[in-house]
């Protein structure tokens, strides 16, 4: 039986791994994909998702684009790691479908309602749709299986010291999530880390012979050497699949129940998710916390989703735009 | 020609008095009331903007329920001061009719986008409604006229030191408003605490020898004795109203332009409004700070709106419920 | 019988002031005074004490320089208001005594110490000296009989909307003196913008018709258009000597017991003195604070106190320097 | 040459330790000891102290007790790693000598100012003593050649999930160290957590057949069980000796120069001391800021050192108390 998920994002290189991993893996549903201001403007993670959706020969799954910009504070885009774009380095020249004319919000709200099964949610992004998801239709929110997000970290963050870039983008965002009481796991940094796509796995993305393949060749060499020249790493981190694999598979992901909250004050630290991993204080545990990436699992699953997408049937002839 | 207004708000006495001036002044149009958790929860508020609605003869008014909680942070209801239903004092039994069926951000959109003319948004409780239209729907809130909001103050507070109770309830949400580039005005408590409904008031009231007269005083009553408890005032503040009639006549508040900031962090301070009056900052102007009213031109403003009302026909027999 | 004080403050005209009421009131021993960055750098106010004692006949009361900067945060000196000499205005060429050649707050432990009665502490600039004190010598400042502070406010400040410059300017010193335990005075803005230096009341002081009465005219009349120029005020108030009014004679202030804390976070309202006059936080008492002056008995014993110090005899001819 | 060293403690287990590596190796001139709360009270830390300075025949080093408490916010002892006396675990029941009877402060000052070489300040504790010397006595402290703190991390505490014992128990102290311009050697628990006592080397130290060597196995046996108990280490971090080797030889402790401030304000995130290792801020390097460390070099040297002391003559028959 198929799990029916949600995906809200911000393509984003990894969010476009993400979503392929998502549509190739025949265990899950994607019932919709939502977009949201983040590693680019709405406009470009936008128009990013619909050119992954079609890509993978699935303009057909619903889109809605969402906020354009976080709840509190201003919106910093992460232009050095993703590009102009949002999504530079591979020919993303594609015919897409529209949108589905509603905010990203109430599209939620229609999915989650009309599911007969619990939807798990997936976000890749900053956590502003689903935050006002939970404000503006509890009702909805409460019905919602599971939040599983790529954000945060139990040690060191990328944007700042202690803080990483979902997170830091819309940190009231990702308060209002880790508090309303429903089921998370929070994927970070710590463990998305661990997801380095070496020279290798590029290699093998490259030798399925497929434009996906390809395509995803290109947005990790694209990525390494946003990684090289950012924070001196050797091979990229290829975080928001990551979250996606744990709902395929939640072995894939080893995790700890602790309290989990958000720095919202702090001169330095606004945006740190600060994991009680050791329990010293008295808050309760909120979230299922990543500790741990079977990396071995982790990389096939990626691979033969991207296999299985194939070469789309839609990718023929027409012009995009 | 009228003027085209919202009224959001969490009823509460002032409230009430707010929106009776709003309905019983000819010179505004009340497209829509919204309510919003704030002096006591959504259900209640709601009960009591119903009611109101029904004893001014004004139930076609279209009304919509809307955040039950805060932004960031948790709900206090202010039951010290507006009792436990959040219109103690009078007998307020009455037939209402029902709520519009939408969220009250979704009955803002269309009234905004429905009306030939910008529309004026009066806020009178916590901005957690205006917030997330602000959030949600940028683009028909980029045709809102101007917000009126009665909150803040530019010196002390109600509910900490230097906090106001609408503000300290959800200060993200008049962060979100204060930095939106909208024309805003604030009407804080260092103008409210002039409206002081005294004996003499009170019985002017009475003296309209209306139901809804009868229920002003009443309402102002109850208020008198809770300010008189809880902060040792001679006469209590009839802060909502000063709003309202602000809108309906701008001459009656003096205001001056100044940058008003929320205090987001703070340990004894969150929430306080920052008006920098005599622009020792580097900060832009943002908002209209009402700094005096016109005490003489305010309450028969507001007796006459009552007395505009009133018996409504409405109120027969039936049974509320 | 006398009362033994130390008087730590960061001359500035006020403080100037409030030294002379110290000196020419025989009811107070002024067994030392200390100085602190604030009003202007160290070096400045220092000289400025030693100028007023030399002024006023008082060069045999022992003087120390303190600390050159606050406890955390960087020094911002007030020269819009006191001038580049922190003194501006008259000319104060007097030969000047030594200091004492020890540290502040070695000072005031030793006079401490030393003195039979508990000794009253009245500090009129930031608080960095006496913090200290209470953190070095915890034995020596609980002999100490009450520490009364011109700084803070109940409602706006003057360096910020909420904040007051002595306490702005060394927040964490504050908060060390308000939690100390000891009894403590608040004499605020509040109070001290009540203590309005008249165009009348300059005359009075020029009338005296010595060279003190004279500075004195001319110390208020730059600081009149100091006021004029940053604050708009029609005539400057003269806070310090308000404290030292307090410590003469306690019915000259009115004060009420009240809890109150300093906002040592906050993004706009660090430094803010936040008295919860109305005991609705559980917080302690811990301070009088002051809340009323009675302005007709104050200047007269101002005015007094210049009257009684004279033409002094130190001055004479020779240099200053 | 030896270098001339004082060392600011509150032991505490393995500041002992790190008192006996600066005592016996010869490289080092340990001019005088200061204590402050932290591990313990500053009567505890002071007798635990002496009795170090006694064990090790070391009596005539001088020693002054300091601050009893952090400069802002309330001391909190660990004694659920410390143990009840702060030195729990061996038998110490040993003469001491007195203490210099002045302030730690005032005998830090005397020994760098009297001190012909510039003297390295190697503080092991909460920074509160290290903080009023650069407040009270900046020209004092601008002779010295370099302080170095074992405190901090660049990634996870141990007293908060961001907070490292020292630095969270006098934020604002560290704040001032790390502003001071001083050459600052940060010594975190992202190094000292690898200098793990194994149960190998604890033998080694038992093995030496000394008292001393008795001792250092029993401290680091009781080490072991409370960092078992609340932490799930294996072996406990010998913390405060790596300090110490540091200046012994700074080619056993791997350092980078980086920004790291101190996060004073935040809910959850006060006392983090914020390292920015890749330079994502505009902050300048204030720190050199240890990340590796030498553990083949570093246990030889300690071991070495707790040999040299030997059996000291001292440790007759006399009774402490």
């Amino acid at each position: 039986m198929t799990r029916p998920v949600i995906i809200d994002c911000d393509p984003g290189h990894d969010d476009a791994m993400a979503l392929l991993l998502a549509l190739g893996d025949p265990r899950l549903d994607l019932l919709g994909v939502t977009t949201v201001a983040g590693n680019q403007t709405l406009e470009k993670t936008t128009r990013n998702a619909q050119k992954i959706l079609a890509l993978a020969g699935a303009s057909d799954v619903p889109l809605a684009a969402g906020c354009e910009r976080p709840l509190v504070g201003e919106l910093t885009v992460a232009g050095d790691i993703h590009g102009e774009s949002g999504l530079d380095g591979p020919d993303l020249d594609v015919p897409v479908a529209g949108t589905a004319g509603v905010h990203a919000v109430e599209l939620m709200r229609r999915l989650i309602e009309g599911s007969p099964e619990p939807v798990t949610l997936i976000a890749l992004g900053p956590l502003t749709n689903v935050a006002l998801l939970l404000r503006l239709h509890p009702e909805a929110a409460a019905r919602v299986r599971r939040i599983v997000f790529m954000g945060g970290s139990t040690d060191r963050g990328n944007t700042t010291p202690y803080g990483e870039f979902n997170i830091v983008t819309d940190p009231e965002a990702a308060d209002i999530v880790l508090r309303s009481g429903l089921p998370i796991t929070m994927v970070g940094l710590n463990v998305t880390h661990r997801a380095l796509a070496t020279t290798q796995i590029i290699e093998e993305f490259r030798a399925l012979g497929t434009r996906l393949g390809t395509t995803c060749a290109e947005l990790m060499t694209f990525f390494a050497d946003a990684y090289r020249r950012n924070f001196g790493f050797e091979h990229p981190p290829v975080h928001d699949p990551v979250a996606v694999a744990y709902v395929l598979d939640p072995s894939v992901v080893r995790t700890v129940a602790a309290p989990v909250v958000v720095e919202l004050g702090g001169t330095y630290t606004r945006g740190a998710t600060v994991a009680d991993l050791h329990h010293r204080s008295a808050r309760p545990d909120n979230a299922d916390v990543a500790v741990g990436l079977d990396v071995d699992a982790f990389w096939p699953m990626l691979i033969g989703a991207v296999r299985a997408l194939g070469i789309p049937r839609t990718l023929v002839t027409s012009e995009d735009r």
